[in-house]
């Protein structure tokens, strides 16, 4: 007997027949003999209708009160779907996170978990019945609600299995797993049956959206197997799990591609020491995240300082540079919009010299310019046009042998 | 400085404009320099969505999971109006049953309140913040969330009023008070200003729907005055009140209808002791509300026993006594769904004799026959045909010179 906690997302549990669907495999599972946990989100678009209500009503949205409101949406979907099972025959009891034990720190809208307390849920899993837990939602150590933002329910669902000592995490999405490339640009892009925590921390941080980036650290960190899967088809997907070195690993597992940011150039700056550190320091303290950074050569002691933010931070990243830019004594401020980054993750890169080359290679044959680059041991991004990026990512996924 | 409970319904805070609207008005409240806490509905017809949901998704809808769904609702409005209450300058902070400290007993879909623990509201009115409170939920002596039934967010605001020493409790809906009969049957119907605790009881039972019952019970054994008054003209509405025994009591104050109930007669039941008895403790193992009952005189050792239930209980009460029919020896089981009640209420009852003759003569000379008849020290109800009852109540309006 496995103990499982299985979290479905807000396509996997859309509406009345989807959320039907989910109770069947629900009960498939109990029926083989498991124990189950479940995790879920907000039906489809309510977490959206549900912010655009409060935007209706108010200019103001305190987060304690954002918070308050958006986990309605939760309450909704666990108290259907515990409805559903119980039609099945399947006793079922929805717990809010707060019942759940998530217990969180007080930063409303992007809390923290701080620990788990799970007594409720293997209370209910000790006389046979089947947890439903909202995803997304804790308790503040001040008791006051809380939601832990992007990606909540993934890292709430990571987190019980932690909690639970459960065997495996199986987030179902509606997708069928993690793929070579997004399928949508690569029509050769194969699904990958496993993937190492480290090589899809590096996927998750460069674009790929299946799995959230905190609830990949939580897994790693808590050595949680999670499989990604499909709640459409059902079919097995795609395992994340610990490095096995006793396998040779991929040189390059995936390409991935992100067009959400935009690059900052501060020209003509100072070659000073002191200079980058001002810079940095004041973007940090207006909670700018800087991604890449680049510093030209120094020429007639100037230099240029590149980097690239997400694009809803542009216009804090700008008010700093411009703000700093007499002090530093810098020439001006350059804001491109029109960026993309293009990565290639694997784990077998750490032994394979010439990967980079290659790269690069690849890239000047397809015709397609270099702005910026970054690298760690397992993945090298590299910052291009934005109407090149699908054509690079093409070609990379074509000259690393990655097709099906 | 008065320390004020109000509690605003689910048309009074139906859409974006109308929480705008009840925003102000409780910021005008504080500006007034007295202390507020707020109780809310659910918005407009959310609760019949979210049960409508429920019956989608599954056949089955345990209480415990009901209610869960359930409470999402009031949990929607209560943040929307912290948010609108921010953008007014006024700190604000929402708080669910349970955080708000409404302990009830463990029967789901109409968990009675045993408690109010309200040390996180008072803790916020100390501090000069606006506690806004979900009303209609709280939660059970095993820490599930529970939901208080019909008229629960009333409840929920009079209890808390208890609680808090609160001065007075307002209920905010979408007439202005009390009127002495329903103006859509009468148009000369006019508002009460004050009427007591026990007319407001007998109006609530016989027909009168501004308040809930309970909440008019709760209100009279904490002696909580109740303000009841409009959210859209914000006029001055009805107060309910302890029976101020320095005034003469008006001696009918209101006429009520109702059209909710059915009649059951079982025929030709032989009359000997025991008889009754049987019946009504079956109907009571059902869960049946039985509300008046008429025995005929015996002629030959037989006799008619009539009843009138709500219609909602008409099948089961049918199932209970049809079944019964043989062992009592009775003839037949009638079920009528033709009847309606009127009903006369005036504390000034009591103390004027021949108010029961005027009712009877004014029915007989609008040609109405009355088939059934039930009294209390302040009220009348006779059981007439359903479509004479508003003709009923206008001639009882009249007879007793309730109008404008």
């Amino acid at each position: 007997m496995a103990r499982i906690v299985q979290k479905f997302g807000g396509t996997s549990v859309a509406d009345a027949d989807r959320i039907r669907e989910v109770a069947k495999h629900v009960a498939w599972t109990r029926q083989n003999g498991d124990e189950v946990v479940v995790v879920v989100s907000a039906m489809g678009k309510t977490t959206d209708e549900l912010v655009r209500m409060a935007e209706d009503v108010s200019s103001v949205t305190p987060g304690r009160e954002l918070d308050m409101l958006l986990t309605a949406g939760e309450r909704i979907t666990m108290s259907l779907l515990c409805m559903a099972l119980a039609e099945l025959g399947v006793e079922a009891a929805s717990f809010t996170g707060s019942q759940a034990g998530i217990i969180t720190d007080t930063t409303h809208t992007k809390a923290k978990i701080l620990e788990v307390r799970a007594t409720r849920l293997t209370e209910a899993l000790a006389e046979g019945v089947v947890p439903v837990v909202a995803g997304f939602q804790g308790v503040s150590t001040t008791r006051d609600i809380t939601t832990l933002g992007r990606g909540g329910s993934d890292t709430t669902a990571v987190a019980l299995a932690a909690a639970l000592g459960a065997d495996r995490c199986e987030i179902y999405t509606d997708v069928s797993g993690v793929f070579t490339a997004d399928p949508r640009v690569v029509p050769s892009a194969r699904r990958l049956q496993r993937i190492s925590f480290d090589e899809m921390l590096e996927i998750a941080s460069t674009g790929g959206r299946v799995l959230a980036l905190r609830s990949v650290e939580f897994a790693r960190n808590h050595h949680v197997p999670v499989h990604v899967r499909s709640s459409f088809t059902w079919e097995p997907g795609t395992w994340v799990t610990e490095e096995d070195p006793s396998m040779e690993q991929p040189i390059v597992s995936a390409v991935t591609s992100d067009v959400s940011e935009a690059k900052v150039t501060i020209t003509a700056v100072p070659d000073r020491p002191g200079v980058a550190a001002t810079v940095f320091r004041a973007l940090a303290e207006r909670a700018v995240n800087i991604d890449m950074v680049v510093q030209n050569t120094s020429w007639e002691g100037l230099t240029d300082i590149s980097f690239t933010v997400p694009r809803a931070e542009l216009v804090a990243a700008r008010e700093v540079t411009e703000s700093l830019s007499a002090e530093i004594g810098a020439r001006e401020v350059l804001v491109d919009e029109g960026i993309a980054q293009v990565s290639i993750v694997g784990a077998g890169m750490k032994t394979h010299p010439g990967v980079t080359a290659m790269m690069f290679e690849t890239l000047a044959k397809a015709g397609i310019n270099i702005e910026m680059i970054s690298t760690s041991p397992i993945r090298i991004s590299c910052v291009v046009r934005a109407e090149a990026v699908d054509k690079a990512v093409r070609a990379l996924h074509d000259a690393f042998g990655l097709g099906g």
